[in-house]
């Protein structure tokens, strides 16, 4: 976040003696994101806030609070139970299960007015008839598959229900959405194709509403925009331009305790396996997070952290509870027990994490463990 | 396990129709493996069971209270949390809390009755000055460090221990413990090397009862065992023995519903990144599961499933909620939407996923998803 807490007294001190490790999760700043991102739309297009995997592994429901206090008015979720789990926070907001109109489910779906994306011709069929039968045609949103083979209608499903007469009338109130493959390669050409069948189809659909751009395809252009863009990753911070700076702001910040620090006597080798060594004379401080935190095993010899002002390395593996640092170049007075070391923060985000980690930074957001104290900055009423 | 529920009859039936994915934890077999281990022990030696990390995803409560049913008496944890957690559920058995006796908690142990495992001579004195004061001397656990240079007292802090009269009058009922770094290698020196710090160690300490050996350790022979050992990964049915035949009894299956089935009508790539090619003609399975389920994302391309007898590959990138298989192979009738596919269980156990992942199997565990509809078997009371 802009303005850290200092790890050593403000949040330690809002913090449970018990915590092990301290997730902050700045509220403000995913509505600045929010902003930020809806001030470079093209004239006339909304941005909805994509909260799926419990937001991101930030907390869905104070997540989307947030968000709707910031004017966001539609939400996308995955599963059928997070939308039935976060609709009664929103009352007043679409929220829409992106992983479809599960068989058996159009009466759960219609009476607690969740939104389903529907994904093939079974469901727009199940849904057709749910909306003859109750002469109601509440919003809807029908997913088409531009490329990426995974989910939505075949290209020529849709053409078909374009032409379906008794399907356009439950489908008065429709969002026709696409998602894009390789929106952080901009000069992949695989975009412009997906745009051009996407243009294709919305002239199929003239009355419907469109949506194609995730947080990377905001910044492929206004070409990309349409009606509504579904941005997610950006706005909890992480960085939607790959290789250029990061226009985001930070929203996550985690600190790990300082459980012990040891002076090594004589040389020797570090946790499982011994695949680090350390010569006498170094120091070892080991803070309470491990991969069973989600702070991935394979940041094992490769991650970093922050005491202070100190950089300090990961030495050895991640354990499950436990990760060591080399805290040898640290003067002992500023790495005692009981201090916060910074895993992710003003420092070192989610995207740098995810870089030494070997993965991508959603998947360093949605591994944020359940043992971490979770403090919100900003909550909405 | 042994006896797989048929993924789609049993397992299917019992389930919400919303689930997206369904883990099921066998505590029976959790049971069996706790009795298979005890059953290999030197005379005398105890098993205790270690259940850090919500019981290495499995469901701390659930699998401590089997595992209380089966005859164990002494219970691992590793945050503070997770021991106060805990207790009230097992009030006849001893929780012991690995991260140590953190500052100012000292008062929160002794009332909840929870055994901290001392990590540092801060952490002895002040047990120390709480047993003069109270006049008491519970059971408490002193962690000797012989090699992991990650946590407990450095061997000449031990030493020390031993002539200090005053704290052994607080330690009259003391475990004295360390921790192997390399026990899945049984060739490794460093194993004898730790045995003998640790046999010396004892002799120092002889009213004290004494463990080394984790799941792998009881394996390396009778000279580890002591007198209680620490299983955790073999009673979940990992494999204590990397290499050779797993002796333990597989306890967690995990399945994942099909939400979509795709004809491809003309090749192309499939999922983020456009990472993998699929001809026209192939067939294509989105599962309801991803990496913020804990399925890594380093599986993409790598991973594995089973529907009914069929193994089908994962193709594409693992996304943040969907999985794609490549099931061209399947007759199209054995693979339908609401079908499930088995990703950990009988024909793939945690060991196996976790060496396509590039991983351990105890992350496979301890990164089981909080959005699967979870089924235990073989509850106790």
């Amino acid at each position: 976040m802009t303005a850290a807490p200092d790890p050593t007294t403000e949040t330690a001190s809002r913090a449970d003696e018990r915590a092990g490790a301290l997730l902050t999760i700045d509220l403000d700043a995913i509505a600045e994101n929010y902003a930020r991102l809806g001030a470079r739309l093209a004239s006339g297009a909304q941005c909805a806030g994509v909260v799926k995997a419990d937001g991101y592994g930030c907390g869905a429901i104070p997540v989307a609070k947030r968000l709707f206090a910031a004017g966001c008015r539609v939400f996308f979720v995955a599963r059928a139970d997070e939308g039935f789990a976060l609709k009664p926070h929103l009352p007043d907001a679409e929220v829409c299960v992106l992983d479809g109109l599960l068989p058996g489910l159009v009466d759960d779906y219609a009476a607690a007015g969740i939104v389903p994306v529907l994904n093939d011709p079974g469901q727009v069929e199940a849904w057709t008839a749910y909306c003859a039968a109750n002469e109601v045609a509440p919003p809807v949103v029908v997913h088409v598959d531009t490329g990426m083979n995974r989910l939505g209608l075949a290209m020529a499903d849709a053409e078909a229900l374009a032409e379906d007469g008794d399907a356009l009338r439950a489908f008065s109130d429709v969002l026709v959405m696409s998602h894009l493959v390789v929106s952080e390669e901009p000069e992949h050409p695989l975009n412009a194709r997906q745009l051009a069948d996407f243009q294709h189809l919305r002239a199929r659909f003239p009355k419907a509403k469109a949506s194609l751009a995730n947080s990377s395809g905001i910044f492929l252009g206004p070409d990309y925009h349409f009606d509504l863009v579904r941005p997610g990753h950006a706005l909890y911070g992480g960085n939607p331009t790959p290789g250029q700076p990061n226009p985001m702001r930070h929203a996550v910040q985690l600190l790990a305790r300082v459980i012990a620090v040891r002076e090594v006597d004589k040389a020797g080798t570090v946790g499982y396996g011994a695949t680090a060594r350390i010569g006498a004379g170094g120091r070892i401080a080991t803070i309470a997070v491990g991969y069973a935190d989600g702070y991935l095993r394979s940041l094992s010899n490769r991650g970093e952290a922050w005491i202070g002002p100190h950089r300090v390395p990961l030495i050895g593996r991640v354990s499950m509870d436990l990760v060591t640092l080399d805290v040898s170049s640290v003067p002992p007075e500023d790495c005692q027990v009981g201090d916060f070391a910074e895993l992710i923060g003003a420092h070192s985000g989610v995207d740098d994490v995810a870089e030494r980690a070997g993965t991508n930074g959603y998947e360093i957001l949605t591994s944020l463990g359940h043992r971490y104290h979770r403090a919100y900055l900003g909550e909405a009423a």
